[in-house]
């Protein structure tokens, strides 16, 4: 069944029924003039399942929107970059509602049917008097277009070098289902989410419950298993939308349909994962860490996650290094159980260790795999049946400089630019 | 009584009845003459204790030391810089234990009356047939003059720019005792230990079971609360030895000398641990994190060591920037019981955030304070009576570039040195 899923163009207007939009309103600095908030709504009430950061500080946005996922059936995602709206205490909620509710008003609904999510700087209050006077003019430029969905992709990006969209149709009994998305990442992607932000929609009929089994399914297998740089953000979402306007036959619990869907979904939430990592900030490898034969899930988790967080594993990756001693050191502190005599490693399928020992590989043919682009670490533990990975990238002497002065420079460009709005 | 305490010139040979020596044997680059193997030796049976690394992946001198440790009394110490004699195999042990042997064999002890410990590379064999001819001269120049300890701290180090040495007095019953240490650290350095050696000589008279608590108490309060890299190494050990060589009463347990000792050794070893961060690899800031007010020790720690290791808080700290925002987030993260908005963060006692949010200081008053080569941070939770502190640096570009390519640099050194030998 899975074989019937293809690949198609576009993102969150990809789906019958949605339509998307963004403008600019110089969030992030008021002199530069860039797509920076965005609106998707369904033509249609809509189920939608979520989840959101587990980082205990949580932007005003992710409070309000969790609320509302709770209280309503929501319709409607307004989102911003430029600004996290975090740490900014109970105005932050104000200006997310506030947010909330002009939207609904101009798109007569209510306000608890619209989610809102923002990414950017933490600690700053947000530019309310630039957003405000905006959404009329966001809410007009609606449309189902596939142009306007990637502006939203476009618009959601902060530190992102490339816009994130992937789209899929499937089919659920004789009928054509599709579903859109797109995501931001960049910074601070760590296991469990990051500042990232993924937007999905779908045509297909599918229950709440089902929709939020299938969407924890596919986070566990994707956005829960990408690391950058080790810090878990503020402001982690992801929203998918199912509208039904497919009009095919509803997803039912347990039938061969929701398995279809599920490997839909989770196909496209990995394939967004692996671009988030491949774009990180200043990031020139993609790595992917294969733990095999851990003694439990745990513990090839608690590996996998070790060696793919290692700063000094991370550096030698950048410097196009096979150093699989930094990798032996973190399998070892891992708090997994493990055997070091039992342990294998190889780069690509290329024995770097053998029995916790170097293996008899020439350097060159080891070089040779860290210096593309992509490569897989496979570590053997020897010990049983568990296996677990973790994408991963490099880290770059211009990752560190890139975030050498972020809060200082952001605050000056939105004093300065209130200053100009004043 | 601490007042009595003064700090003294030297290290290791600082108190009585102790000699050391360094020499050269080319360990990590045979064409590059620097001291890389050094000797301790007491001239009376010591009393040992000793703390090792946690990590699972335990380099081959660790095991044979820590075998030595539980059979014997010890009574030397023989140390190497340039090749950790990790992940070695069966091949390692034997290498240890030659080095063991051959040391004892020209002193007339026995073989598990020495303590092996390597530092560097990790997954190269030891270069034993440099090494091996070298012990003889080694032995020959053991002297207990300030300058041979000296000799001892510069052999140890890897990629420290400069050697690590301290040495206290103090008064038990009216006499002097001696503590003499030195240390190295610079990479992989990481709470609970780290790619760090750090021995330490007294001629106090104290019994097996107290020095041990008095070395556990004082690691948990100085090593195990530093941070650089967030990597915990294969080869850390700390060893004390206690020769009773001052002649002072014994130390008994749950004694005001007790307490007196107990203290000096933290002092050092406090002192140490901070050398060791603010010599961390291209490190340019030394930053203290003290968490006030968790509602455990455990909770307390959490906070401190999310925030010592957060790269992004790093980042920022090297850009000389006061980015509160990545430090709320990475409380956040920490799994630590907290309240968002009771959360007060300050900056050298400048408040950077209040209730959660941007207290209204001036960034540029901030800066100043992030401008300064050591600074402290304080996090109060206003949630309980508990506290805990980590000892942080700064992580650069250069850091970064540092790490790139060891392996295949001193690999290449190494085949280069072996292929001159022979």
């Amino acid at each position: 069944m899975a074989t019937d899923r293809k690949s198609i163009r576009g993102g969150v207007t990809a789906p019958q029924g949605f339509r998307a939009a963004a403008v600019g309103c110089g969030i992030k600095d008021a002199s530069v003039e860039r797509l920076d908030l965005a609106l998707i709504t369904s033509d249609s009430p809509v189920v939608a399942a979520a989840t959101f950061t587990t980082n205990k500080v949580k932007a005003a946005p992710i409070r309000v929107s969790a609320m509302h996922l709770r209280k309503s059936n929501v319709q409607a995602i307004i989102a911003n970059s430029g600004n996290a709206n975090a740490c900014t205490g109970p105005q932050g909620i104000t200006d997310a509602k506030t947010m909330a509710r002009v939207v609904a008003r101009q798109l007569g609904i209510l306000q608890r049917e619209v989610m809102v999510c923002s990414t950017g700087m933490i600690g700053l209050q947000m530019p309310m008097t630039r957003i405000e006077p905006k959404i009329p003019d966001l809410v007009q430029r609606l449309s189902p277009r596939i142009a306007n969905g990637s502006d939203v992709a476009d618009a959601i990006i902060t530190s992102d070098t490339r816009s994130k969209e992937v789209a899929v149709q499937i089919e659920i009994g004789g009928k054509s289902v599709r579903i859109g998305a797109c995501a931001k990442g960049a910074g601070m992607i760590d296991p469990n989410m990051a500042t990232m932000l993924c937007f999905i929609t779908t045509d297909a009929a599918i229950g709440k419950a089902e929709l939020q089994r299938a969407v924890t399914h596919s986070v566990e297998r994707s956005f829960n298993r990408i690391t950058i740089d080790g810090d878990m953000s503020t402001n982690d979402t992801v929203i998918v939308f199912a509208n039904g306007a497919s009009e095919a036959k509803r997803i039912k619990s347990g039938s061969s349909d929701a398995e279809t869907f599920t490997k839909a979904l989770t196909h496209v939430m990995v394939k967004l994962a692996k671009m988030i990592v491949g774009d990180g900030e200043r990031v020139t490898k993609f790595v992917d860490v294969r733990v095999r034969g851990a003694s439990t899930y745990h513990h090839a988790r608690l590996v996998a996650e070790a060696v793919a967080k290692s700063s000094l594993c991370k550096c030698s990756w950048n410097g196009e290094d096979a150093n699989w001693g930094r990798i032996m050191d973190a399998v070892g502190y891992s708090g997994a159980k493990i055997r070091e005599e039992m342990i294998d490693i190889y780069f690509d399928g290329v024995a770097a260790a053998r029995n916790g020992m170097a293996a008899d590989t020439p350097v060159s043919k080891l070089r040779a795999v860290v210096k593309k682009n992509a490569f897989t670490i496979n570590i053997e533990l020897h010990l049983g049946e568990a296996n677990y990975n973790v994408y991963t990238s490099d880290i770059s002497p211009e990752y560190v400089d890139f975030n050498r002065s972020e809060y200082s420079m952001w605050k000056k460009a939105q004093i300065d630019g209130t200053a100009d709005d004043e």
